[in-house]
């Protein structure tokens, strides 16, 4: 099983075509930003024309068992997620209806304070607020995973443990091994991984040791290294591939509607787009890299297995239903 | 199997409890009269408030085995849908989207012209619009059944032409029996029984011969003569049940927000409210009585036990999914 847990590409045939020569079973897509939600309503429309469009190349996923459909027929299996709570808006009863329409993660901040939890740009973190106590329980009721990716520390740790069921970093690394502002400390991993809980390593460069010059034995060292400290079992990939978009498109993650300001983010004035991928990372047909890199790192055919994907798998039967 | 193919009643749990009391296994309720694509969803998550609240006496069905299951547990399966195309806006992508919320049934039209049909109190009728004939392909190729309760009556058989698949009365009586705005005259029925599809037989008492007076032999000798002119293979049961609700409903879904002034629809200034039901169809505790009339009036076991339920199973199981 080949899932990667995070990407958000300029979605085309031609992507699609490359999960499919990639061998990538599922992947998890993101379908909102900053979009409130009738605007994510209207961009699941626009996936609901491209599996009408490519019934032969992908079809949407509610459960792990249509991954095995997707999987047994040769497609890739898509599953939605949002890197922000607007899509859910201040209605909690919003989680119930967009987790019907297949949404299984929901970031709680995207760098940003939200309704529900702050984000790592953010200079204060007063954690997790009121209504996101409520809606991680919702969450946790109807099976849609927590995600904190872009959320800060206090936030992210309180996320874990107020959370009855294990919750994600779908796509950042460890700081210890790159220190950047989405990079995750140690103390911020554990909390998510000691109960059951998921880490995704990106090969967004900003995420990487070296940036766009890093090495695939480096980040491969990198994730052994984490299997040593957090369990192979809690670990997978979530790229963070963003294939095809323009530079505008950054621009938009970053600022949404939320300033009339240029925000960098990640990245500089001189540096403000995408940067370039690593070489041996540029889209899905080359998920063959990081498995043969994961072997030269030394770990085990099943921890490799598990990370490309079984534990994602795993994770998802567990996850995204019903308790 | 027992279904009522259309109530709209102020539910409650007292309701819910007679829909256990009266056996009955299905209903079809009207979710949305005027509402848009968001005031549905909230409408959607009430709903879901009351699945959560009673679980041991209600839940969503989405497809005919949801029935059965709901039967088996000793539940009444709800099924939503709309009497207005209203919920989709001028969006064809919201069919889908409604569709996997569990809308099963869309009128084109209610009472006035829609973007898709027009309703039977336009003064003209000019047929399915190039709107419609399109949202019928898209309800046709995802299991969304078209309902033409109160449109006008060549966009009524236009509609049975269109669609490649059987479409429905959810709610009417013949004409033939009682000439109301809101009945169907035999050809209009004979236009959809004819390709398949379905009349549910009506209890609101403009819908009957005698109004609030209707004696139950007159409305069961009615049913065993359009089974006679339709089969009665085609027939069920579509109540119109308003139960409890307070007169400012029906004068809502008379106007919505379409005039500042007062539309008495099928009512009169002097007599705008809810009429006085039947003595003998107060509530889903009555639906033996229109049972045990079926056979006073000579249907046979066989087409009893279809006009009470089996037909809505059957037409539910060919038609709330892709063919």
């Amino acid at each position: 099983m080949r899932i990667d847990n995070l990407q958000y590409a300029n979605w085309s045939e031609k992507i699609f075509r490359q999960m499919r020569a990639g061998g990538v079973d599922a992947v998890h897509v993101t379908i909102a930003y900053h979009e409130n939600f009738r605007e994510t309503v209207l961009n699941i429309e626009q996936w609901n024309r491209w599996f009408e469009a490519y019934p032969d190349l992908i079809c949407q996923a509610f459960t792990a068992a249509d991954i095995d459909a997707a999987k047994a027929a040769g497609r890739t299996a898509i599953i939605f997620g949002f890197q922000n709570p607007s899509p859910i808006e201040d209605d909690i009863g919003l989680v119930e209806v967009l987790h019907r329409l297949g949404a299984r993660f929901m970031q709680l901040s995207y760098n940003n304070q939200s309704l529900l939890a702050t984000g790592c740009y953010e200079a204060e973190d007063p954690g997790v607020t009121r209504m996101g106590r409520e809606v991680i329980a919702e969450m946790n009721r109807v099976g849609m995973v927590v995600d904190m990716s872009h959320s800060a520390d206090r936030s992210t740790i309180e996320a874990a443990e107020i959370s009855t069921r294990p919750i994600a970093i779908t796509h950042a690394n460890p700081a210890s091994w790159h220190a950047a502002r989405r990079n995750k400390s140690d103390e911020v991993i554990h909390a998510v991984t000691s109960r059951g809980g998921m880490l995704g390593f990106s090969v967004y460069p900003h995420h990487l040791a070296g940036k766009s010059d890093c090495t695939l034995d480096s980040f491969c060292e990198m994730i052994a290294d984490a299997a040593g400290k957090f369990g192979a079992e809690n670990l997978g990939i979530g790229t963070d591939l963003c294939q095809d978009q323009p530079d505008s498109i950054v621009e938009w993650m970053r600022v949404g509607r939320w300033t009339k300001q240029i925000d960098y983010g990640e990245g500089t004035a001189s540096d403000a787009g995408f940067p370039p991928m690593p070489s041996w990372f540029n889209d899905n047909r080359d998920f063959d890299n990081i498995h043969n890199g994961l072997r030269v790192a030394g770990l085990s055919d099943a921890d490799v297995a598990g990370i490309m994907g079984g534990n994602w798998y795993r994770f998802y039967a567990d996850n995204f239903g019903p308790a």
